[in-house]
């Protein structure tokens, strides 16, 4: 592209690095930014940088948070013998939208991925671990995408956490194999987490 | 959406503003924001202020510019006899990147559209005047989308500069109706501008 601007240029460069976005669209975007007032532009820019700099991850369940605790482990409403772990916290907002779930999370921060070089050090996985040996657990929920990755990762937690005395279960399979969780409409995905299977039920059939 | 996070979904608030990107891109966008570097993240923040606060817009064809007077209103190489007319900074990137082209450009900033409320004065057409009274001006070529908006614009322009010793054209109509410009493909802009048509020939047909 023939920029006419340096500085619309590096506007649209950093545009283009977002996921999906290619230069034309990064232009068009950046071309509305310019549009808007510089006060929009400027509270824009600003969301971002706080949003980086002042972001917490929950020091329990890891979940993207304003505070060191999230309000759903703080709050006192909800099960916390029951943890459901998901890849991200897209995958919260999607189960906390079906209004079906009571329990607390754990997010990963990911899902094992050799092939992208993502290993079990790499996620939120012996902080988990740690959360059973409190003995409160009486449940673990797996509502991972039902992908190689996400398989792989179920198999991986569960022989860490088998010898625990809890009961592991995987949210049922209405989802179609190779699906992405949170493309999941609400209806289904609030169904297969009141369906669940017990892990190694699943493993059998 | 239940965001876990204020900041969060602030970000995502001002992401959603952007034409064509719904709540859940936004989501997307700004977690993959969050997964970069502060570093990345403040230069993503930096080059859309410093866009907004130092853009200029060349004061002879008001194409967006980091100097007042723009490189292709102060080449040599360029032939200042011929106007070619446009909406906004994208058509002109298009029509440079044909390689066919080399007089000078009028950025109108807009079509005029009663519908959006967007009249004459909201654009850039007095100055284009004004650049007809110095009687450097050989011949204006019209290269608008062939929209509604499009034909209301050059219809109008046409009133205003008639009077004018000057040959007026429009591009070619390679394009379908309907079509928007910057969708157009090099080739069939090329060949547009180089088959262009006298506006008031176009008009008998
Ligand atoms: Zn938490
Ligand atoms: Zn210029």
């Amino acid at each position: 592209m023939n920029f006419s601007s340096k500085l619309l240029e590096n506007a649209v460069a950093e545009f283009s690095k977002l996921p999906g976005v290619g230069q034309k669209t990064a232009l068009r975007l950046v071309l509305h930014l310019l549009n808007q007032d510089n006060a929009d532009v400027e509270r824009f820019s600003i969301a971002m940088t706080k949003l980086r700099n002042e972001i917490q991850h929950c020091r329990t369940c890891h979940n993207i948070s304003d505070l060191q605790v999230c309000e759903i482990c703080a709050s006192r409403k909800r099960d916390h013998g029951t943890i459901c772990v998901v890849e991200d916290t897209r995958d919260v907002m999607a189960i906390e939208n079906t209004n079906q779930y009571t329990g607390v999370y754990h997010v990963l921060g990911g899902l094992i991925s050799p092939m992208d070089g993502v290993g079990p050090s790499d996620l939120q996985i012996d902080s988990l671990v740690e959360r059973m040996k409190a003995g409160e657990v009486k449940e673990v929920i797996f509502a991972l995408s039902a992908t190689m990755e996400g398989d792989t990762t179920i198999f991986y937690l569960h022989k860490r956490l088998k010898d625990y005395k809890i009961n592991i279960s995987t949210i049922a399979r209405g989802i179609a194999f190779g699906g992405e969780l949170e493309y999941v409409d609400e209806i289904t995905l609030g169904r297969s987490i009141a369906t669940r299977v017990p892990y190694e039920s699943s493993l059998s059939k």
